[in-house]
This record gives C-alpha cells, structure tokens and sequence, in this order.
C-alpha cells in the first residue's frame, strides 16, 4: 500500500521519539512491501517560533493531503506565558477541532516486564487491560460562551444528542471487539448535560445487547480507577471528565512512558500521539523513550491504514526489547545502564 | 459551653454511624463539662418518604436554630430513580447552598494501623497528610443556564471573583496552620473560569509571603495524587475538580472508611459528614464503620466550637483502639473477629 503519513514532531522530546517512530515505519515498509512517504510539519511551539501560530496553514494543508498523522508532543517553559492564541496546547486543540477528531482513544495495558513501576500494588494491575473513549470536540473545551472579565469568568459545557451519539458508539463498537463491557462515566446527579448523556447510552445500548453497560459517577470512576482498575474493559466519557480519568489511569500500570492514543473520526483519517508530554528538561539527551511514540505509529498502522500484522509486528518486537531487559533511562533500574533514545530504537528496529 | 447540633442521620447506614459519634459526643460532654442538645432531623431518602422533599424546610428551621450539622449520609437504590427534584443528593445540594456553606475540607492522612489496606504501594503513601480545600457552592453544580431538550443539554460553569477569593483565601489561612504549601489547581490552558481562577490566587499569594504556590492542571494533579501524593499539603480547587480529587485522594491511604469532611463559611457554622456514603448493602446490620462519623464529629468541635482539646481526644481514642488491634468489618483482616459498629463506638467511648 501506499501512504502519506504528515509527521508534526512538535516540541521538547517531540523530535526524538516521533525520529525513531518513523525509523520504525520505514523497516515496516521495507519488510511488508508498503510505501510510506513522510512529509514534516511545525506544531505548538515550534510552530509559533516559526509562524507566529501553533497550527499554521501550511500544517493543515500537508495533513489534509496526508491519510494520518503522526504527532510528538508540545509544549516548553519557553511559551508557558504566551496569550492563549499562541500557546503551543492550543495547536493541538485546533487540530482536533479543524478534522473533526471527536474520539480520543487510550488504552492501558499492563506491562508485565514494567510492572514493579506502578505506585499499586502489583496484583490490583497485573490483569489491567482498559480503553478509555473520550469526547475530544465538544464539551467545556469548545463551549460558548467562554470569557472572562474582571469580576467573573464562564465557560459552557454544551452536548448535542448527536456529539454524544457517536461517541457512544465507537466506545461500543470497541467493546465488541474486547471483553464486551463499556463503563459510561457522567454526572447524572448534578449535570443536565450528563443526563442527556446516560439517556443516549440507555438508547444506543438496545442495539448492542450483547454488550454489557454500566453507568458511573466521575467521582466513583476516579476511585474505582485506583481501587479496582482491572475491573474496567471500555470507559466512555465526556472531554473533561476524560481528559481527568485518563491522565489518572496513564499512572497505575507504571507505564506511562509507553502508552500511545489515537484521536481519530469516522472515515478512517487519525492523529496519533505518545500520551506523554514535551519534557523540555530531558529534551536532546538521548534519554526519552520513544515506545509510546512507536506503539502509537502501531495505532495508527492497526486503525488508520487496516494493517493489523504490521501493527502486531511492531508491539512485539518492543515488548521482546523489554523483556531481554533493555531499556531507556527513564525505566532504567538503579545499577542498570539504560540504552540511549536512538540505541533502544535501533534494537527495536533490528527486531523489527 | 452550651451548643446545639443538628443530628441529619439520613439514610443506609447513617442512623448507625451517627448515633455512634452522638455517643461519643455526649461522653465528651461529660468529660469537659460542656452542653450538648442534639436536634433530629430529615434528610436525603428518609425526608423523601417522609415529606415529600430531600430538604423539608423543618430541617432547615432546625439547622437554623443550631451552631452546627452532624450528617450521615444519603442516598441508596429506593430513590434513584426519581426525577432530580427528589433524589436524595438534592437535600445535600440545596442545604450547601442554602447556608452559604463554599467552602468543603477534606484531610485525607495515612493511619499507621490501616497502611496496609492502601492501594498503593506503602512506601508512597507513609508521610501522606494532605488537606483539599474544594469550592462548594458555585461552578458547574450551580451555574445558569443548566437544562436539557431532546437534543441537546447544557450547563454553565461560572465563578465570579469574590466567590474564588474566599475560597482561596481560606486554603491559604489552612496552609499557615500546617506545611506552608498550596497548590492550586485548574485547567488554565483550556478554561476562562480557571484563568479567572489563577489570577486570584496570584493576587491573594501576595497577601501570604510565607505560603509556597503552586499551580497544576487538574490532569496532572490526578497523577501526582497517585505516583506522590505526599508531595501535597493543602490543594485548593472549583467545585467539580475538587469532587473528583477529593474522591480520588479518598481512597490513596486505604483509610475510607476513617475520613471525615466539613463544610463550612466564615462565621464558624457548618456541616460535617464522613466522606463515605450510604452503603444501603450493609446498613442496620452491625457492620458500618463510624470511625468517620466520630472523626466528623471531632472536626466540628475544632472548628465551629473551637474545642481543639475535646477534638483532640476523640482521635487519640480511635488512634488507640485501633492500636489496640480493634476494627470494625470493613477493616478486619481474613480470620481475625471483628467487632460490631455497637461495639467498637463502645470501646471509642470508654477510652475517651
Ligand atoms: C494540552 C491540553 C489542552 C490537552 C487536553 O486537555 O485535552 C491534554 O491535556 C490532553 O489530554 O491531550
Ligand atoms: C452526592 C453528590 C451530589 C455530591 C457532590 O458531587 O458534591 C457528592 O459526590 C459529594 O462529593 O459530596
């Protein structure tokens, strides 16, 4: 197959591990006969360095020529005091809304050669396997009225049936093809727009009777998260609320420098992204991990371009690099010398 | 001192752990020589089936005639189906609202006998002692417009200034008393009311040259509640946030069931509650732990009558029983009896 793939490495450690990611793409190609072409592009704060915008025009072009994109991450103390119109978030936030990207999936898997990283205790996350389904394009995010004066600020948490719908849907959709669970998480207690939210879930559900649904209150998911993770399959949610819940769940495995998320719309067309941050500290030292970029490229493989045994073939490879007990500094044992960003990636891309 | 204290029981096992602490209290009041009157009142479900209305105006009456609340808890299966105007966390809405109550404390601290019950690892919960200061009163649970049609629904998240800087200015009156550190917590790069928010604290910091400020999105402080949570002192947050947080924070030290809340206004009236809920499952059946309700109870001797001593002995009782080796269901471990909720607000009693 042949495929255009806009690559927008963004900030801090953005470069490095969307670099070895696309390393990683083009061993694929060679092995599975496929052609990629890769076209680069600026976003947060480089963009703003170079366009004076965190989402130029140039960057939207190439990715609506492209079919995915693959993201770093951005973000840097450099842009931290920028009016809001030019800070490096506001790229992303633009990005989501310009191409409709209304689903945000994350999954967290237990890594069993990373597990004596989480802050639980191993046997409450050895069996973790979730998906989190957020809403990425409505909400509190992209409510109006939204504005500030001195002496008092709003913002608007909107849902349409039809936002919530499908939204929904994909969370079921996935969940037929897991353990056959969504958790729908509002706050049906106090919000209007959460009641609207179950009432659509009860609706949807009748068309998928072999799913099994249960409702939960924002407060009780965080709880539950931390007490009973490996009781979730698919959690589906709102932008805030998910936004919230899935930071908290990236931690509980010990994971978090491995976990990839697609947000992606109905046609096919997605972004793909390390769900770790910039890191402008570590940024250049050959000391990022760029698993969660190259499990992300993987997403993006599996979900965007249909290539399942590519997709596969990258994930295993990285978990034989873990399991022969090479890894980056940032999961690096006290005594162990870690392998540098690129030295990890060429042992990856070797198995590969 | 003469006091009056409004007793709420509510429902599940509400009437259990509250008639414990009412115990204790008038142990407490024979001690120290002081007057208690306890006033009975309707809340929740149990108010629902009695007057028709979670928050019948006789317990509002009541509570206005007292120096402070004692509530149990609300809620369980027999209302949750009723329409929002009848349920029983409406009672607990509208009585916050109606006596102004903004601001919600919450101490979550690691209790030594109970470590080993934590989700987390131990090593990261030892030196927890944290306080979240959560709005209670405006933000997304009080906001206008609030409605839903068929398809579509809204609410409105709105803070004025003088509603932030109470708030904030309580949390760094509470960060004097302790370690000296606040963090503030918002979604700045998304949100208006979280901009409105931050440029408050900054103003009151000023105010508090001895106070550490910190500011962390509330994605990122679901995170470090998790992977170090003994990095807080006391958090400060809007309504929504500080309900997740707080409930999340909850579970970290494993210790639930020991954690009570006040929430309170200026003038030293307010309304105290273990942060537990209703648990209809095990209610009137001996098992209901009211260690929280007893440390509610203490909360408000501290705080609204100002008996930091009589306080002082309630915890130091139920520090010792459990020292003791002495638990309640909830906590026993597999082959050890525990005691019933009778028994052990007995043995809190005598050891008072
Ligand atoms: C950077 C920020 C605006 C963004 C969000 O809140 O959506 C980030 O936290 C995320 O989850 O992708
Ligand atoms: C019952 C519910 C309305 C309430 C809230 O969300 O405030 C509860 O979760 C709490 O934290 O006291």
């Amino acid at each position: 197959m042949e495929k255009r793939i806009a690559v927008l490495p963004g900030d801090g450690i953005g470069p490095e591990v969307i670099g070895s990611a696309v390393k990683v793409l083009e061993v694929i190609a060679r092995r599975f006969h496929h052609s990629f072409e890769f076209v680069q592009g600026y976003i947060g704060g480089a963009a703003v360095d170079s366009f004076g915008t965190p989402l130029p025009d140039e960057t939207i072009a190439l990715c609506e020529k492209s079919d995915a994109v693959l993201l770093g991450a951005v973000g840097g103390p450099k842009w931290d005091q920028n009016p809001s119109e030019t800070r490096p978030e506001k790229g992303l936030l633009a990005i989501r809304k310009h191409f409709g990207l209304f689903a945000n999936i994350r999954p967290v898997k237990a890594v069993p050669a990373i597990l004596h990283r989480s802050p639980l205790k191993e046997d409450l996350v050895n069996d973790v396997d979730l998906v989190i389904v957020r809403e990425l394009t409505g909400g509190l995010y992209f409510g109006e009225p939204s504005r500030k004066t001195h002496d008092a600020a709003v913002d608007t948490l909107v849902y349409t049936r039809v936002e919530i719908d499908r939204i929904v849907r994909s969370a079921f959709d996935l969940a037929r093809m897991r353990r056959k669970k969504v958790t729908s998480v509002d706050k049906a207690n106090v919000l209007q727009s959460s009641r609207l939210w179950r009432e659509v879930v009860e609706e949807v559900r009748t068309g998928y009777p072999d799913i099994e649904v249960e409702h939960q209150l924002v407060d009780s998911a965080a709880m539950k998260l931390i007490t009973n993770p490996a009781a979730f399959d698919v959690i589906v949610t709102e932008n805030m609320f998910g936004d919230i819940l899935s930071d908290e769940a990236s931690v509980i495995t010990g994971s978090l420098g491995l976990l990839p998320s697609a947000s992606v719309r109905t046609d096919g067309f997605g972004l793909y992204e390390p769900v770790h941050g910039s890191a402008p500290d570590v940024a250049g030292k050959g000391l990022a991990n760029p698993a969660a970029a190259m499990l992300s490229a993987a997403m993006m493989l599996r979900q965007s371009f249909g290539m399942e045994e590519e997709a596969a073939a990258i994930e295993l490879a990285i978990q034989t690099v873990y399991e022969e007990g090479h890894c980056t500094a940032d999961l690096a044992s006290p005594g162990v010398r870690p392998m540098t960003t690129e030295q990890w990636a060429a042992r990856v891309a070797e198995e590969v």
